[in-house]
């Protein structure tokens, strides 16, 4: 059964990028030399699944971030909006978010990370979300892009576990009760 | 010096209270055998600041719930609106949180628990909040009454201290830095 998985940061307020995408608040906050376990989290991904504001955020960085294969949702991109050097590495899809994850499931995905406010919050609406390791950021930036917004009724999430950083990162992971 | 303090519940996705102020979501998960801390905490107190909305929502419960005094800020009630009963124990007032802050530390408050989503982030905006003991429900209810809101700059907060309850709860408690 293939399942969607949420690793992001947000800050204190929830948001995960001011208004215009910028995300200067969280970087100046992260210590490099901290481990905050990406590494293992992409590990055992398959994929993973954006919205096209996540992606032309990625797409602002000096190099491509991601080396797993990459689905942008979004009814407005076309292929034509791929640059050259990423035609291998990312695709657009418009299919719902169900629809899209038992595509994947036919190609053997098994699971898939989902990235990107908007994207996260029609999967978890659709109750295609496992679990979700969230790393909030001391600061309240007052305005922004939301991690988490509407939902058809509460969603009931179990704590795992938490870790803290020195940098003041708490990373709390949860999976959602179904 | 007198210095606001915050202590407070809230749902994984930022909210104190449904919009109609219900609180179910959060009592439900609640776990009564596990100690939260509030009795250390209001132990230091001097007495309590909150808004209509929270005072409205403290006067629907069967029995008064705080045994320190509260000062209600609002522009709309009156002594008027204060039940016999409570006379002695609750006034309003319609100062600036400034003005009133001032006034409480002339009658020689120290620390004042400052209660309620509006207050807490007006509290904020005027830099009278010191430090901050929130918990997170884990539960995503979608909409509702936040415990945030705008800033003028990014307000950064020092992470102390997170402690993890078996019910879910997770407590962190942060300083606001100055």
């Amino acid at each position: 059964m293939i399942s969607g998985h949420v690793f992001i940061a947000t800050s204190l307020d929830g948001f995960i990028a001011k208004p215009d995408g910028d995300i200067q608040w969280l970087i100046s906050r992260d210590d490099p030399q901290e481990d905050h376990g990406y590494n293992d989290f992409i590990k055992n991904i398959d994929g993973i699944i954006m919205g096209r504001g996540t992606f032309e955020k990625a797409l602002s960085f000096a190099s491509w971030y991601y080396t797993l294969p990459v689905i942008v949702l979004s009814q407005k991109l076309t292929e034509n909006d791929i640059p050259e050097h990423l035609k291998d590495k990312v695709q657009i899809s418009k299919l719902t978010p169900q629809d899209l994850m038992a595509a994947l499931e036919t190609k053997g995905w098994k699971r898939v990370y989902v990235d990107g406010g908007q994207t996260i919050q029609s999967f978890l609406r659709e109750n295609l979300i496992k679990d979700m390791v969230i790393t909030t950021v001391p600061v309240l930036i007052g305005e922004g892009r939301r991690l988490f917004g509407a939902v058809t009724d509460d969603i009931s999430v179990k704590h795992i576990k938490t870790t803290t950083f020195p940098s003041g990162l708490v990373q709390t992971e949860y999976q959602v009760v179904r």
